[in-house]
């Protein structure tokens, strides 16, 4: 049913051709989600700077690049995760503007520079393996309007690393935390910091490892009372969250 | 939104004193789900017969009987799964003609005997200890208005006593196999019937069964492929979509 | 034992050569199989438009090819699912009349178009990246005489798009959800509808969803009582007994 | 070393008796932690209002009543979750004012009532089995000075009840959402609002609910960006992190 | 369809009542497994000795006590697994000549002492703990008359005891080890005698054991080519498997 | 310590140029394991038949070719498994004699064709993909010095192809059966014969077969008294003790 | 074979009563093993102070009070494990000078009480639920002749308790750490010190914890290179390394 | 705050320009990590001869030579794990003394032959597939200065082969055990010495091995007391911690 159909038929009852009882009834079997999509338009202003996401992974170059052209007509940022060169060759054919961030995996298109985050968002990661999942948080994070600062490699068995640059995470409004292995890095900053971390593990490791499930399960059960999860290698979830509490 | 406020909207469309736009731009803000109501009505009618259900499980004699009660109300069967004699005892002091099905750990009311499934559900199980799963799913399936039949301990490491009783599966519209330990049974029927076998894990078994997981595992590997498969231990559920199948 | 060797046997105890106590005796000793194949002959024409499968995956284009060819001759419709262009290629040149359905990765050879279901089978998935177990699942209902449809793309997390085309889904006679991830789709559909859904567990995702697992535990404890499971990926078997279903 | 100890050393410099090379020296190997804890005490005031939390499980009524009045001393608000009658009645001979919030199997004090938080907080529950995690997370929320709503029982497979109800949830500032079974609620609602939604698994189920891991891998895997995740039945780790959010 | 009913099947044809090509026809289409049941007689003549078995656990004492009365009717040995003081009592005072063997928690009634096995049994455990199982075993093994032997506390951190007692296993015909915690025994064992060993994992153990998955794990890995597995704690099934190799 | 060395020391007891004494110290600490190869030796000659055995898999080409000519030296039966045509054609170059399995993906070479076995070996499979792996088992007991027969293809859910060729299994002494997806034919076959089954899971199926856990688990739950297991894929195992319990 | 016999021999062999080669032949087959046992004794040297071990867990106070008795009698110290108050009346009834170590759940005996450790062990736990495996730990190296220390309740979340109290394990030989929930102490202890650390996931925490399975992973993933790892809840056996560690 | 910003503070402190209170109040503001550092440079001397290590594994061999020609500036032992030839030779075009230990699949830089370790550090394995990880764990400790010796191929099912042997083991101080499969060897060896025994479970094997969990599982459950874990695979880390203790 098109609100056209809607408005006929109002129209109809404003002519009497129809009892506010029929239109009662009619109504009634409406498909309701018609009316439900005024509902999306105001929410995409509330997503203002949120950007069209691709994960690449699994699609060819070919098809990342048409999609990414799609979204880009939209206007808003662009950003497509798990990108390889070759991803990022056939979009750039299609779209100029588009750049990739090799640390990151990813390509974006940044149209709206805006920061729409109330604080900064810092990035914390343990080991150099874990910078390629941080770093797509980063990407996520800045591309949604966020100031960002990132401190790396500062794994648990060397705390004092952490401890020294503990100034780069006091000033954060939400941290987000990289880590595989043993995945304990959340809870250490999680009791250094009195905002929210958001805790991402990784598949870094090997063995009892089990790709990410030691890590996932160490930080399930994080001993600070401030961390929750996202899924192993979910940078771009973290960064997406942490820039929705950044809005708040 | 009630309806009452729905009508009065349309009549001062009617009244000249809403226009039709202004109704459109009210009606899409509307909280769709009122409308929606209508459509559970219409599923309710659906339903007849249909029980009503309590889980027992971790609720007390007390809890039960009121909700029974309550559910009893509303004049269609109702029937309360997992349910111990203290629970029985707690029901039966509130409603009369509640009765209790020991081997199936059911209590049940039975306002409506209309039989509505066309054809016969038969349940098999595979030893003895699968027992009261099956008779879950058959008080399930006898309550929602099915012929039932059963054919129980013809597990597969004696397939003589299957194979001499086919005649009882061959007459079914839908067969439920509900077996724990290895979980074959299933397989082995689904081969010699050729309509839909609701496969039910029990978590009978010790070791390696790791309650139900072998079972489990076992049938969603089925070889066969008119074999479906729901929770361990759920012969509800087989009972429920089994009888929502024979109503087709 | 041949047929023919029991009509001797049977001829022997009119002359009376063969006494009818020996006969009973060597009778129980027949291999009893014998005389159950006339039931397979029965249970052919029950299996009337049902397809020869072969699964290819693991098979060579030439192996495939020549089974294909072989199960062509039986007169009846032909399917090779988990068949890639190469599989494809090597049927055509043995028979001609093989289609390739890329979308869901399966060679096709459509000799009986009779529709035996009585309702439409609709095939519902999550994402995009479901679509190719869906069209298994469509693929292989269309080839056993169904009329399908499908809703694509609906995932949870946009529950309005699909509300908006619950219509789709409301003619079902069977419903068929294919969901990877959280799997929480054939919980929703299951509400929505009042006829019997196969979920399908797809492998899609990364990290926890341990190709498939979560999708699959979720499905298996689905809180909506007429949806069953099938193995993960396995549209071939969701749409074989959802055809099943479709003829009763 | 004492805080005196580092006057002295310093006073030690003015007097001239050790150089300032030498106090560096000294300096740079005291035990940096005495220092820190002026930071410690920096942190106290930004934890206003968080309660002094006592996780009663497998602790005596003797021991959670002497902790929890030692802690009691400290002025703030406490909270002893997991705490059954036999546990508040030891607190509350000890603590006059402590109460019992059953539903939440939670002694709770409150001597600070300052609303900290700047919006809502709600908690959603899928099932009526959930409704003692959630309000485990309601009462944390309250305590730590938030304003709370709930939404309870509003599982997927009746989807109507939640989006009748999403006026409730379309308010909140941080949304917690609880759920055991297939856990899909934190999909659904996540797609519905647009602010970060705590995802709770709890370990209501059987069978393949492996005590709360198929909701628990549900949620992880949730298509809607904005959930995270904690452990299984965590119920005040919902509610505290909530609560550090809506205070930013 | 009774043997009788054959036997007048075969009258008639004699008679020239039925002709022999209708006899094919309806024979074709008898339930074949009446046939089958001569098998089975003719199956028990090869159980000779084999114990009729009951397993206890969840069963009322009262239940195992009729069975086992029941069973004690066929003249043979009955064996009752998992049993305890209170199943044994209900037993005697229904079958006065039932014994108790407290170390295997099992009832026995020894009919049938004829010696079957060609050689003896060896049973061999690692821990004291895992003594009860080794226990049932050997009790299988001698109602299934066989000669056995045992060699208990052998466990691997102290391979001298195992090596000292060599002579115990040498001249084993079968061996079954019984090992809970890391499982190693039967490696040791199968690499000392060139016989078969069954291998029992047991319970025995705590945290990373997971029950006697350990156990089990390592031994279906075994290096020992002469290794087979049972159930985590079935040794009723090594009994009986060992007791059927030694007939050969 | 070589025998030589003892007799010296004894004759220097003899001699008295060592006491008694003396020489139970040095004896005390004389590795024992010297005289333990005698045991080895007597090892050997029970071993007669007993193929020396080579795991291609993970080794070059060259390097399973070397220790083949190596083993082939020692005049037994040499056995290479799971190796492919590089391998074989390596081996070939350097034993002449040596032949390749293709099924069975093997090089074998057999010098000794006694038979030692006392009865058949029959091999089971389920399905056709199951078959390298039976044929791995075949192999082996053929060189092993067994008679074997084997029925493929004869899966649980067309149960009659297993019961109408039930003569084959009839004659065994030992059964192996291979079986992937649900692992239930070992249970089936073992209710119909009477001697030992060794059960094979294979790593045949996807989804939730979870690389034959699904089978294996299946098996070790099997109903079926006479069934034993190996691990995943391990058809060497299966036809290395069927042989050892074959000679019993 | 007794060493006497063993001299009996030699002596027959200077007598002349037995010829070398008969010698070689008797010694050849004769159980080497009881040459060995002169190697136990030597060990048993080795072993001074270290405890006779008794696990209680599932023995009957009466059945720990015996053995506690028997091994007491060998004059070394004794170690009762997982003892409650009725293990410990029941051991103190027969053995007078047993003394309860409540906080660690063990039974003491202590004959020997020299140090036989070269340095000190120190015993670090990260919660109070983590103290009684701690204890365990502790009074297991106590009781083996060590000096120790122990630093509880310095969970990861509060960073600064474990720095403030550094000095405590910086006199460490060996540190043993016990944590459970995310098992991150070790790692973070193992960057500070330069000794072993043995670690110890308690079965402590809750939901994804899977009674200490996570602690015990992310122990395992440890990306400090001198952490290794016992079984869950092991204090004993991290007490008893240690110790040997100690002794070094 | 930099070392020269805490001098020119003391230098002010003796000017009397800044109070000692003033001072007190500004230290303990102080970042205490800086003060740190002054304990890395402590730790530095104690770590004298501990190679530097790059996990080459993910790592190109450019981005393996550079970091390794970094390191090497350094003036210490190098040690790439995990590096094949095309590392090496990268390696080599840079560091001309390094040296590839191809059984290792590790490139070393030796500039320090000190011996550090007090005693034998002897690596144990169970098969020839395990000896890479074997050989990273002897090439790690030699390169940390210790004497190193090996016994390889002594898997547990040919017992005698070990002890045999056992001389080569009794003279270590630290004795590391590496096994697949089953996982048997450590309990073994753990019971033969006196000594700590560092379990090293490798991922060799098929099927139920699980890429190692089944030997993992094992070693933590082992029965020797003495004997302590690693990760799957970890030779690198076994032979860190044996060194750590070797040189106690």
């Amino acid at each position: 049913m098109e609100p056209s159909a809607l408005r006929k038929l109002l129209e109809q009852v404003r002519d009497g051709s129809v009892s506010p009882d029929d239109a009662v009834s009619r109504l009634r079997h409406m498909p309701f989600e018609d009316l439900g999509f005024a509902k999306v338009d105001h929410h995409r202003r509330l997503r203002a700077g949120m950007p069209e996401v691709i994960f690449s992974r699994g699609k060819t170059p070919e098809q990342v690049a048409k999609i990414f052209q799609s979204l880009a007509k939209h206007g808003g940022n662009v950003l497509a995760t798990r990108a390889d060169q070759s991803h990022f060759r056939a979009v750039k054919r299609l779209v100029r503007k588009a750049e990739y961030r090799e640390s990151a995996q990813a390509v974006v298109l940044r149209h709206d520079c805006t920061i729409y985050g109330k604080g900064a968002i810092v990035i914390v990661s343990a080991g150099t393996s874990d910078i390629p999942i941080a770093e797509e948080a980063l990407v996520t994070a800045e591309i949604m309007g966020n100031k960002v600062a990132h401190l790396y490699d500062v794994g648990v068995a060397g705390i004092h690393r952490l401890l020294s640059n503990h100034n780069v995470i006091d000033d954060a409004r939400v941290v987000i935390v990289c880590a595989g292995m043993e995945g304990a890095l959340p809870s250490v900053v999680g009791g250094l910091v009195r905002v929210p971390v958001i805790a991402v593990p990784t598949s870094i490791g090997y063995g009892a490892s089990f790709n990410g499930l030691a890590a996932l399960l160490g930080m399930l059960n994080s001993c600070a009372s401030n961390v929750t999860v996202v899924n192993i290698d979910n940078g771009f979830g973290a960064g997406y969250v942490a820039s929705m509490i950044n809005r708040l």
